[in-house]
């Protein structure tokens, strides 16, 4: 294996990422198509992207868009500095990459538009969730970062969407995925699109301040077994954590958690404790809930322990007497949302990609989404950007124009709201937590004709027959 | 919500992690214990912390501990900074701690020792991945870090170690996971780890050179569209991009991928053009590979789109000509690694938790690791530290003395081979990719007897009767 040069601005050995080198968190075949475009004269013509799942993951109904803001902040910073072309140059893969290249990375920054639908609408498979107009080279290139941040926000803000219908708004939902986050960074963008999505709070001290928020959090079993074992009761650990946090709820399930529960309420009956909460973190949540309860009849019970929105809806289906819910491992975990980033236009001409099973619309594309009967969406319009005739709400928007913003940070408050909005507006078959409904897109006449002419034109183009 | 003032260490909107903001990527409860902790006095004292998993992932016999480097960067710069410990004072949360707990922050490091595994060491469920004994505060406080490094490192190098072993030596496995990583951060780790777990090449730019590496890549379809709509040809498509990089591996499958591949066979058997690989990334690859393989005899054959070690155990058994894997959604996301970080040990008393389901072994611990049977592991020990009459080989090493490190760091060639000869080691009953066996690990009587009588100490503590 190939070694380089140290660089400087490369932050080595933590693989933390910097703002300063975004523009290499990309995959090698993006520079090499730019600078092949470069080469060939064409990485200046305007090229369209647009970026959608193609199916939904399974068992959600809906997506909540997430992520654009981290969209926006890599696009303002996007820049190469002459220390990332000399490490791009030291590894002799653009040997035959022409001077020009360099010049163009040298001196680029990405000058081109951004259609995007707002942070917290509800999407559907096939409808774009942002759309890239730029020199081909500048498209092309940040096609990575895009779909990353795009792909996971967006599954934790569906996530935390969904946990909002199903605990209900009176529940408080907190996030406590840090520790099983992948990554530092995916701790910090999960507490920032499951706060936007529908959660109350995070655990994440370093994401609640950099968001603005107030972090949250108990207490773990570890202060319990050490103040046990060094004070000689579990009594004592509890009575020691509410002499400086008086507030905070106690974790009562470290040996047995109905004699702690008890124990407490002694102490509470007896007016020696103000209790407001307690957290259960293992066990039968059902019955242990319903026996803390009776217990401790004024104090909020909050669970967790490998929650999610199916284990809280038996919860409730079994009437346990849970108030709060902490949100951890299948919160920031697993299945992802697979979206993808295609050439639709290029230099005027509709493009579309016929491979088997991955087949795509061409074109510059808008969503239409059908007045609402009785507040429920009930289809949306996908049609290019140029038909008329549509009716309802178009939802992409120009957010970024010749490289500038053209419209103000939405606030993490509003964001919340319009992704309770979204889901509200939805049907409830398509908010079903499994095998939900599907949403109609409709595919408008005019998409429908110029994916036939598309796809005709572009067989003879395979071919070489132009 | 509340709303803070700016913090200026603290970079906020991008949410990425820079390392001086370490020590504030941490679950609140973490410092508010530790703030318990100070006013009570017991800062301090001496405890004993084990990182380890309770159950192994469904179907992995094994796993490969990885992500201590992270670690030990994190605890070296691990410091609260007057704009941290001011940031921390305007939550008001710690209105009731008191003065000495700031004192403790704004002076302290780390100044404990930690036990490890080397990276790339197989591991099994109940054994402890690395041991930290540190003043409680401290080796309370890191808990969340650890964990989240730990955890998701030690998947993605399971994960490569299962590809490597399925897909056999010869294979060429490339990291593809950006687009589809939670986080860029997670992607540049699901790099360093999957090439140290087994995979030879990652595409995403930034990671390969932060870890000294070449990155790989091919071609993706926007280019053959763009070039295809503007030049009239696939076959433009392909020669251009061979113009500027004549080695790179052609994407074949955007129309037609048979009709690419008797193209280009053409091309190949006059001597107009030499091709070294093709990649197919859609469509049945097990009769593409074959058909590609008969046009073009000479060239490799690289396959992706979702696959994992199950899918190409299946691509290999139907007998697909394929020679190189692109690694993407299925490594980088999925179930969790669950670790979990516990104390054992608190002011040299043992100590353990009895929640239901989810009891742990008291006492610091080693594990030995047997002597081999015909080359392969029979078994392993775990211990407490102190006990002799262990036999075999003790797999916990001291990396960090009194917050020095006394190690040299490990390169990703290194631990890449540890890895390797670690799988070789498992018999291939732990190796399957399905149901695999379990690996016996022995409790030592000495473990055994101080668990009863912990458990039977601490029945008494929760009950205050001390």
């Amino acid at each position: 294996m190939a070694t380089f040069p140290d660089l400087d601005s490369i932050e080595k050995q933590e693989l933390n990422l910097s703002a300063a080198d975004y523009s290499l968190l990309t995959d090698l075949y993006q520079l090499t198509m730019a600078a092949c475009y470069t080469g060939e004269g064409v990485e200046q013509r305007r090229a369209s992207f647009e970026l959608f799942v193609r199916r939904l993951p399974e068992n959600f109904g809906y997506l909540i868009a997430m992520g654009l803001a981290q969209v926006l902040d890599y696009l303002a910073k996007f820049r190469f500095s002459s220390s990332h072309i000399a490490a791009l140059q030291a590894t002799g893969i653009f040997a035959h990459a022409s001077e020009s290249f360099w010049s163009l990375l040298k001196d680029g920054c990405f000058t081109g538009d951004v259609w995007a639908v707002p942070e917290g609408t509800a999407v559907f498979a096939n409808e774009p969730l942002l759309r890239v107009e730029a020199p081909l080279w500048q498209a092309q290139l940040v096609e990575t970062y895009l779909l990353n941040t795009i792909n996971y926000q967006t599954l934790i803000a569906t996530r935390a969407a969904r946990l909002r219908d199903v605990a209900g708004e009176q529940a408080t939902l907190l996030e406590f995925g840090t520790r099983r986050a992948f990554s530092p960074q995916a701790a910090l963008w999960a507490a920032r699109a499951g706060l936007a999505g529908g959660l109350d709070s995070t655990s994440n001290v370093l994401a609640a301040l950099q968001l603005g928020q107030q972090p949250s959090g108990t207490m773990a079993h570890a202060l319990v077994m050490a103040l046990s074992a060094m004070a000689g009761s579990e009594e004592h650990a509890f009575t020691a954590f509410h002499r400086y946090f008086p507030g905070a709820p106690l974790l009562i399930d470290t040996y047995d958690t109905i004699a702690a529960a008890q124990q407490l309420a002694a102490k509470v009956n007896s007016g020696e404790m103000e209790l407001t909460g307690v957290r259960l973190d293992s066990g039968d949540l059902i019955t242990l809930s319903k026996q803390v309860r009776s217990l401790l009849p004024g104090v909020s019970i909050f669970a967790s322990g490998d929650l999610d929105e199916w284990e809280i809806a038996r919860l409730k289906a079994a009437g346990a007497a849970i108030d709060g819910y902490g949100l951890g491992t299948r919160l920031v975990t697993g299945p992802p949302v697979n979206g993808v980033y295609k050439l639709v236009e290029i230099d005027g001409i509709p493009v579309m990609k016929q491979s088997s099973g991955k087949v795509t619309y061409p074109g510059r594309k808008q969503i239409w989404r059908s007045p609402t009967v009785g507040r429920k969406v009930k289809a949306d319009n996908l049609a290019l950007v140029d038909e008329s005739n549509l009716t309802g709400k178009p939802l992409l928007e120009l957010v970024v124009k010749a490289g500038e913003r053209v419209q103000p940070t939405a606030s993490l408050q509003e964001i919340r709201q319009r992704t309770a909005a979204a889901v509200a507006s939805l049907p409830q078959e398509i908010r079903r937590l499994d095998h939900p409904a599907t949403m109609s897109v409709e595919i408008s006449a005019g998409l429908q004709k110029l994916t036939q002419e598309t796809q005709e034109r572009t067989a003879k183009d395979a071919k070489g027959a132009k």
